[in-house]
């Protein structure tokens, strides 16, 4: 694969055996439609994503662990106005209600799931770090489990554009909009996105480039950033493997790519997070953008 | 190697043949006396760290690359105080002036090099990334090559503690101001520090602890991360290697780790910037922490 579009994952459709029962849990466990991009580079370096899932699992199905991630998305509303207004956008470009319900659905999908896996990557970051992550005192209400399966009314696998079997005109877009926020690949937000060509188009130009990485979006990464590892202290169980318990079953280089690999998409899914509660203030306003929208 | 102290490395003392030529080669062409914490991950990647320095040393060595490193240097210093008296901390802690200049060197050291490693690390991370570095226009005197081999004065090669083998006391101590910026082990900074525990103690303590990832210095290391950049794509030459080149060459899971261990750096080498300008500001004021200890 020398396609320059290429970033080494391996995708929800190639995995099979322990992997694929992984990413099944997974996305039953959080209740949303997709493994995220994160995950998926995780599943590269053998054996870890299953240990550290089966690690986390019980920690993140919490009450707390929903609550922590509501408070992340409430968080993640920049304050930078005049906000586009998405929906006007739209028509304009002809689609009708029917078609913008279908991308609302994916971003309210994608809405609900981002804060959840910046907590999951925050604890596993935080404990390859050597850094304490859960065992806190918490009240048994938040200590019980959330019903564990998809909420009614979102699609349990949402189909994901690859960007290496993309048409040129796709790559360029998937590309433009991964390097407006200085990453190295393209979020799975976007490749949902990508689906509507003109949709990811429109808000990557008109949405996204005027407020991503300017002072106030780094800012509000930095507060996501910062608060989330003091969240997953918080945890009413443990999460994570810590980096000295992985030295017999890593190779050097893996085990120093794996601590650069979570470093990097904790900083990731907090701007994707920002990013796409942007993008849905856009269309639908401030309120609908920063609730849970699958509430339990 | 089962330490938890110990984080995937080759050390300067323990490299052969083609990698340590490169050290060497590094060391004399940035003319500082340490191949960087990230440099040393860098090289547990197959082939990576060499072919990556023989495409970069040319454009690193350019009065060009000088000058960006001396504008990140002048950037670095943080606006905040009351900032403590070092020195008065040390007369009292009992060291005398001729230890005092001792740590001083090492200080100015650091602080020659740490922007210069940042312009490096930012070169390798932005090529991985696939974004374009250097190759811009510039005048012939900028395109010029400063000097190979260490300023007059410095010392060749640092001694840096080992962390793995320091006494509980000192692996607490640089455990401490590793987490206290929320990092995932030691700057080499600290790692020569060491060689004191009480002025690692006192810097950490009473130097860092109250601005490390403060809203000011966080603001700071984005300043740094967003400017670093443009510096690179200004390169009189190109300097890294393109992710898509290194396909054939490493394996997938190499691959992403190489792209998160170079993000993670810059990251890093920015803060251990201002923290190390921070403490020679407080030994020394703004002036002399500021300006290039060593200018052509």
């Amino acid at each position: 694969m020398t396609n320059p579009a290429y970033f080494p994952q391996l995708s929800q459709l190639d995995v099979s055996g322990e992997m694929e029962s992984t990413y099944e849990d997974i996305r039953l466990t959080l209740r949303v439609p997709w493994v995220a991009f994160g995950c998926r580079v995780l599943a590269t370096f053998p054996g870890y994503l299953p240990l550290a899932w089966r690690r986390s699992a019980e920690a993140l199905i919490t009450r707390y662990a929903e609550q922590a991630a509501d408070e992340l998305r409430e968080r993640s509303l920049l304050n930078i106005g005049p906000l586009p207004n998405l929906k006007e956008r739209l028509y304009a470009a002809g689609f009708d209600d029917g078609e913008i319900e279908k991308v609302r659905r994916v971003l309210y999908a994608f809405n609900y799931g981002n804060p959840k896996y910046l907590l999951l990557i925050t604890a596993l970051s935080e404990s390859m770090q050597m850094r304490p992550v859960g065992g806190a005192e918490v009240s048994s209400e938040l200590r019980a489990s959330i019903p564990k399966g998809h909420p009614k009314g979102m699609d349990p696998l949402l189909p994901l554009v690859d960007a290496t079997k993309a048409s040129t005109e796709v790559q360029g877009l998937l590309k433009r909009v991964a390097d407006l926020h200085y990453h190295h690949g393209p979020a799975s937000d976007f490749q949902a996105l990508a689906n509507w060509p003109k949709v990811l188009q429109i808000v990557t130009d008109e949405v996204l480039a005027p407020v991503a990485r300017t002072e106030q979006y780094d800012a509000k990464s930095r507060e996501l950033v910062t608060r989330a590892p003091e969240l997953v202290r918080g945890l009413p169980g443990s999460a994570g493997v810590q980096r000295s318990e992985l030295m017999s079953m890593l190779t050097p280089n893996e085990l120093a790519g794996l601590t650069g690999v979570l470093f990097m998409y904790q900083r990731f899914i907090a701007d994707i997070t920002i990013s796409i509660i942007h993008i849905t203030e856009c269309l639908d306003g401030a309120e609908a953008a920063s609730k849970s929208p699958f509430p339990i």
